[in-house]
């Protein structure tokens, strides 16, 4: 390289007119106009217009015409001020250009499968095919930027407050818990396999054991499931854990790195502290426990005025153990078709939904299929229960708690598209605490909710020891952070004594050996002075989509896989040779005729 | 937990005297006086010694005594100055005394497996086992946080930068070329497996095509290997590249980032630039392309004075087209016995040296077992170019050149540690430049000595078009950086132009199928407007070893493996359900009657 550049591409300022200055990047856009050549220069930093005007060098037309898109180059040039209503103000170097003098090929490009700056409508295999050209595009770059940035100020805020950042293994211990594992063979231990970490949750906990307080790690995690849009194989945990504190202290620590995340990255002021809202009251105003707090649209239970009702079909669903809720849609009965309450029956099928009822509040009176049904002392507690008025409409759900539950979240959340409701740069932060520790399996078992480290608040501690209802009743000590109504970070106080861990064991039904198998080291360890402690882990790969409004995946990681698994561009997984194998110890067999591929 | 810290136990000073204060932390050490007991609390921070006094608080007494070692304890008392004479000014907080009001139990301990205070002579194995305990010991946990440290500074330093840090995938694609690869077989593509990285090499130079400009990552790389002392299966490389510059930006960029790394972790201050010395000069005078600077005893060659020697075993080497080369003890003749002298033969004999002739410089004239095949003027020619004094030791040896290299080099080394010429706070850093680009292999055939990415220097390109001598002699625009003897990072400037890199392939016989499978989309990538690049990866473990000058890389890494590749704590690998295997379409075959095990 000879011309080394003396400024990005978006360096430049007015300041710098009449200066000598290098640039070195890729051409853009490319327009003549009556032989002077304008080329977009751009780099990562940005886009600066060079001209090629053969009154101010010789070859400047002779070099410009062997150009094409995507060429790197660099030149030497003088910066001048844009003619008068040539200015482009949507950039920052758009009051310059510069004329070029000097020039280098740095290196050419065969014309590119697709156009760099505008990828938005390219095949989505082809992107991830050509990802490293995919990546040229500045609106994608920047992205990764963005998250670049977000680490850094994710680490710059836990190291202030003395957290280290300690890395725990990828090659570590299968343990038939969870989702599936990722397996490693081991070739100098032949038969036996290494698993790639779904979490670093047990290691974590063994440094609280060590007395490292303060811990954390953006570490990498794996979990080979059927990938969904939103999912990849190896992901990104931030995740920390803490000695000798409270919930209190680990919510606290989280919203202090949230307020300064949104402020650094969005110039947005975080109002702290951040809402928490009980994972019962979760679940009955907004059906989930992941509520999006961006909109209201509640829910209101309304099973106690109608536990009477004639009704059959709320009638049936209350006397099974049911429950009947409603919805609302305050002031939009107007926007809201016949169509629009229609469909959404159809809407809930997915979530088990059988039907939803609706009451739209008329000038003229409430007008129902289902208005018929109810006394008029029914109608009357409804309507003010739900404070119905001209202009609302009420929408209803009947059915098992269960599927109350997820059908009105469902709606919920489609109505505030319908009636756009959610603002582009809202964020809407919330805990969701006082989850249960325990719920029934098929059986009527308790199994935990979280795993079984999650320590029961103190005050619920003495049911530890009472009856099955009072066990099954017990509230942990967990808690989950919620944006936009996705769950973003997750995290407990843990079991921290020996005593209680064995409790717990012997309400799951775990036997010492089965304990052995599942959580090894870690219950040992616990007999050793193990302090109070707890933690979180947040999904950075999730904040980041939400963060940037993105709802795909594969514009915040830089190498994604496809749903597949696979990864386009470097073409793994590939066949191996079979000395690896042997080597390994393992061979291939395919089921059915794939051996042919 | 009741009593929630007011302090660490490393916080409080002269200024605390008189203030009630909580401490929670660990009980180390347990001493009583007369019914008054004494106890070092300790945690990350520190130690406090604090008092049961049943003067001062009537359950004291009581409580101090069900006390056991690592018992986690909380306490509330009040902070006094040591009686006159009991200070302990190796501590902090060694003037202080904290008399205990209030207690806590936080968690009691069994009996440990050994002293976590004293763990310098437990058996390696039980450590690793119990690593949870093996890092409570605070000069262990202060090298964690060492290395934490490290890496934020390194962090924070290549930020400042404008560096991009991007996550490139673990689970990525297994190339014939370089070490063995871990597999991971793919459930979701059965018979194919993704490679863990042995290096994130072919995503950054994607990066770099992509125009990110500045990458880096602090990256965990595998490679399964027979294990040495200082390996582990996964490490850790501080990965970087950058676009648009030359060898000297990148070195320029890692001398100012070990400046601040020294002065920030080992207040020592870096004389900058750092010291370059070509590999050829390199192997000439300290017979290692890895020199430690530390000490001088360099090598001469001697060869040119000894071409028409009538000692035969110099002869043959010489005639044979080795060489002979010596180092100059000097002035330590008095210091070297003749055990000393007489054992270096057996010494050299792992590097494939033959025997170590050598010359003592007495006051009464030279005694050498070998001086009288000299003739006068080759002894006189020896001695001037050797600059030999009363008082030296001249050791020699003859063979080819790399026999010589390896045997001095080790000598070197040898006997500084022999002669104490190493300081133990010394650090000296050196760049390796002007690596040749090829070696010839067993054929005669060039190889590439780095990747074959690796960019020839400017002024060499031209022999890339010349004879096979003129191949072979070409000089790499490649670097290592050396710290006290170890290689602790490398790099190179990149190939970034189709035309030479089809050169390349084709001088090192590799056809464009082979090129595909072996480096598949880069090659694609290069051909799309690459910009020039280069970058380095530096050693992290290897780097904390040498910063914190221990021989052991157990000592860096918090959950390290054994040499069997096995981690004590988790018992991983381990084996698993027969279900898991056959998901991922693979079967175990052992050998022999391992099947048992």
């Amino acid at each position: 390289m000879r011309l080394r550049r003396t400024h990005t591409c978006g360096a430049l300022r007015e300041s710098d007119i009449g200066t000598s200055v290098i640039l070195n990047g890729w051409v853009g856009s490319y327009r003549d106009h009556g032989g002077v050549t304008f080329i977009d220069l751009y780099d990562r930093w940005g886009m600066t217009q060079i001209v090629f005007d053969p009154e101010f060098s010789s070859e400047a037309h002779t070099i410009a015409h062997t150009l094409r898109n995507q060429f790197t180059i660099a030149i030497r040039g003088e910066v001048r001020r844009r003619p008068e209503g040539m200015e482009n103000p949507s950039i920052e170097t758009g009051e310059l250009d510069v004329y070029v003098r000097e020039f280098e090929l740095l290196n050419t490009s065969k014309t590119t499968p697709f156009d760099v700056l505008h990828t938005s409508s390219v095949h989505a295999e082809t992107r991830l095919k050509y990802r490293y050209l995919d990546l040229r595009n500045p609106e994608l770059q920047k992205k990764m930027i963005f998250r670049s940035r977000a680490a850094s100020l994710i680490r710059s805020y836990l190291t202030e407050l003395e957290f280290v950042e300690v890395e725990t293994p990828i090659l570590g211990r299968s343990t038939p818990e969870g989702a599936r594992d990722y397996l490693v063979p081991s070739r100098v231990n032949p038969g036996k396999f290494y698993a790639l970490p779904q979490s670093p949750q047990l290691y974590k906990q063994a440094l609280m054991v060590s007395g490292f307080d303060r811990y954390f790690q953006i570490a990498k995690c794996f979990r080979d499931e059927d990938l969904r849009a939103d999912r990849q194989p190896e992901f990104t945990q931030v995740d920390l854990e803490m000695s000798f504190i409270n919930s209190d202290d680990i919510m606290g620590l989280l919203e202090g790195l949230f307020s300064t995340l949104m402020r650094e990255l969005k110039g947005v002021e975080l109002q702290l502290p951040l809402p928490r809202i009980s994972y019962q009251e979760a679940m009955l105003r907004y059906g989930s426990d992941a509520p999006d707090l961006r909109f209201g649209l509640e829910i209101t239970d309304i099973t106690d005025i109608l536990a009477q009702t004639g009704f059959g079909v709320f009638r049936r669903a209350i006397d099974q153990g049911g429950c009947v809720r409603a919805i609302n849609l305050k002031g939009y009965s107007e926007e809201l078709t016949r169509k629009d309450l229609d469909a959404m029956t159809p809407f809930v099928k997915p979530y088990r939904g059988k039907g939803v009822a609706w009451i739209r509040m008329n000038e003229s009176g409430p007008q129902s299929p289902i208005i018929k049904f109810f006394s008029e002392e029914e109608a009357q507690h409804l309507y003010e229960r739900m404070d119905a008025q001209v202009g609302d409409v009420i929408i209803f759900l009947a059915d098992t708690q269960k599927i109350v539950c997820n059908c009105l979240a469902a709606l919920r959340t489609h109505f505030a598209k319908r009636l756009k409701l959610i603002r582009d740069d809202a964020f809407a932060f919330t805990w969701v605490v006082d989850f249960p520790l325990f719920e029934k399996d098929d059986d009527g078992n308790p199994t935990p909710v979280h795993h079984p480290f999650t320590a029961p608040k103190a005050e619920e501690l003495h049911k530890l020891d009472q009856s099955p209802e009072d066990v099954i009743s017990i509230i942990s000590d967990a808690y989950d952070l919620v944006l936009n109504g996705s769950e973003i970070g997750g995290g407990s106080i843990r079991i921290h004594d020996h005593a209680t861990q064995q409790k717990i064991f012997s309400l799951l039904g775990i036997d010492e050996q089965e304990a052995k198998e599942k959580f090894g080291f870690l219950l040992d360890a616990l007999q050793y002075g193990a302090p109070p402690h707890g933690g979180l882990a947040l999904g950075l790969d999730r904040i980041m989509m939400l963060l940037l409004g993105t709802d795909s995946i594969r514009d915040v990681i830089a190498f994604p896989k496809t749903q597949k698994a696979t990864d386009m561009m470097t073409e793994a997984p590939n066949q191996v040779s079979e000395e690896q194998l042997e080597e390994l110890s393992i061979e291939v067999f395919l089921m059915d005729d794939d051996e042919d591929e």
